[in-house]
């Protein structure tokens, strides 16, 4: 951990989050929590929330401090929870435990709690700040406060291309674009992220597993396959359920017998879409109420471009590799129509660049999608 | 300039460095070349060369020192020459000032030096140290080196491309790719090098001048368009040779008629090929001859791919914008058939990334065309 600069109330809250940090990939549908109860400059107690239906982190912070915790300050990444869900609500905790002050990264979100659990606990008289460290604390959670917000998934579109934007060769060969580094990197990411979403032209062509392959071990996520026409073979690795499940959206237009077959397989179809495509809004609305928090897309460039134009796209993570493939008909991560205008691009803010390997990792957030109007 | 660590020799070889640093692209044909006179800690006198014609770095930096120099450590970024050619030998100055010990960066590969320079210093009983930062050396003079090598320019390809690796959108609309700081570095790329190079598909279609615009003024470059069937409308501004001069290359099926009105505007045309297209190589060996040491190659996407394919890229420059333009159609930097196999793609070494305004600028070199067989 590096030198925090900084106030002490940030120096703790940097601490609550790197605690809050470690078990991302482990919470959802619940956020990421960290804690950290602290008097007169020592560390009286520290925890994070580790899965679902485990204590809170305050409680693990609390409970380590003990009768210590009396006119201590606690300091949590979200605000406390103010109502009964599977656990007691960590507000009572605090207020019991004789907390003196408490410090907030940021508000919940959630509307069980959403400012109730910081007035609960200014009404049992105990000083609270909020606001310590807010932009990293709600970058911490981004999937669970996007999710809060709009009832969909957090979609982060992931692609791997060369420096001349090309993600295949002509006949489709893409092992590998980038090198281990990266590609362990992506399997972190869906080891982090509730759900993968592929197309059925990737699903056709890679016949991809899209499980976790780490060398620390990981969580598969759920499998999510856009599938207009249910074209999925049935010995495709994907409807195969052993090891993670699979969700196929189709339209209502798509065979129904293919539906029974893949069902009794133990895939899950869903129909969302009335069309000839899948109506993507209505996928992600849907994954949003069945508690995906995040979605990792790894689709192909046509529907990477439809998620883009529909402004489904949360985050873009692009792993660039150091080579130049050329080919006029290599596809790109990105395809389409494309608008006529350069002006038009969709431009990403917050750019992070880190080297991956021998490759580079490019994150950011792209604007959503522009008024056609032009402004 | 920061801290230099490393020994003393390398301490005053990074000043040489600099020295010559400054003078990129007011040198050619001759290399850029940085000397300091150096005696008991103290310098005594410094300087560079700064144009064909002008003293060579050594004669400044020994000029200043005056009859200090007797004694003193002279160190030069390139091997003292040793021929009488627009100006005397300066192995004999520094024989004649009593120089006591010459730290050289790297010899010179002119077959009038070549390790001449260094032996005349030897004979005269001086101490001579060579290869002192001999990477940093060689790779302020690559384009030289490279010419010296092969008797070709040095041939670097610049584009700018979206995340998604487009250069313009369907249509053709490019303006603007990346921001301003990128665009002005591409400016001072074209003050840098000799030559500037597009294709007649570029030419065409965004009618550019291919001078050099910047607040600080510069160094306009020789303009070379590739132009087999000598399509160049004579009202384009390439066909206008009052800032700049213009190099048209075709093949010897190109119209007799339309090359003696280019001529007569002052456009030099030089047939190279005898089949559809430019012979590539003959083009550059034409350069190379005309002294000719950097190209800086502008060129659209199917132009890139042959010079890639046929090995003639040295240098890659690439500003990525953080921004998704999509389109299946969207030209790209690299277009051409492309490989079977993504392992076939042209890898990029010694990789160097920097940001530039908004934008990033990603610096690579190429390894050469794989031989075919695989191997």
């Amino acid at each position: 951990m590096t030198q925090h600069r900084g106030t002490t109330d940030e120096k703790w809250m940097d601490l609550a989050l790197h605690l809050a940090e470690t078990t991302r990939g482990q919470t959802s549908p619940n956020p990421m929590v960290g804690a950290v109860v602290v008097k007169e400059g020592r560390v009286l107690g520290s925890g994070a929330h580790l899965r679902a239906g485990a204590p809170h982190a305050e409680v693990y912070a609390l409970d380590l401090a003990g009768e210590e915790a009396q006119g201590s300050t606690l300091y949590v990444t979200l605000e406390p929870c103010n109502h009964r869900g599977r656990t007691p609500p960590c507000t009572e905790r605090a207020i019991a435990a004789g907390v003196k002050r408490v410090v907030i990264g940021t508000l919940d979100p959630d509307e069980r709690v959403s400012g109730s659990g910081e007035r609960r606990l200014q009404e049992a008289g105990i000083e609270v700040e909020e606001g310590v460290l807010r932009n990293r604390c709600l970058e911490l959670n981004e999937a669970y406060f996007h999710h809060r917000r709009t009832g969909r998934p957090f979609v982060i579109l992931k692609s791997a291309v060369t420096l001349d934007g090309k993600t295949a060769t002509p006949t489709g060969d893409s092992r590998w674009v980038t090198g281990e580094a990266a590609r362990e990197r992506v399997h972190q990411m869906r080891h982090w992220c509730d759900a993968v979403m592929i197309g059925s032209g990737t699903a056709l062509r890679d016949r991809p597993r899209l499980t976790v392959r780490l060398p620390s071990g990981g969580r598969n996520p759920l499998r999510v396959l856009l599938d207009s026409r249910l074209r999925l073979p049935l010995d495709a690795p994907l409807a195969d359920v052993g090891e993670a499940s699979t969700w196929v959206f189709c339209t209502d237009e798509a065979d129904g017998e293919k539906e029974r077959a893949l069902a009794a397989k133990g895939v899950r179809v869903i129909r969302a879409g009335k069309g000839p495509r899948v109506d993507l809004e209505a996928v992600l609305n849907i994954l949003g109420q069945e508690g995906v928090l995040s979605v990792l897309a790894e689709c192909g460039g046509e529907l990477n471009a439809s998620l883009l134009e529909e402004g489904l796209v949360d985050k873009v993570v692009f792993f660039v590799a150091p080579k130049l493939l050329g080919g006029k008909n290599s596809p790109t991560a990105v395809e389409g129509t494309g608008p006529d205008r350069m002006s038009r691009a969709v431009e990403l803010s917050r750019l992070h660049v880190e080297s991956v390997g021998e490759d580079w990792c490019v994150t950011g957030y792209p604007e959503k999608t522009k008024d056609l109007s032009g402004n």
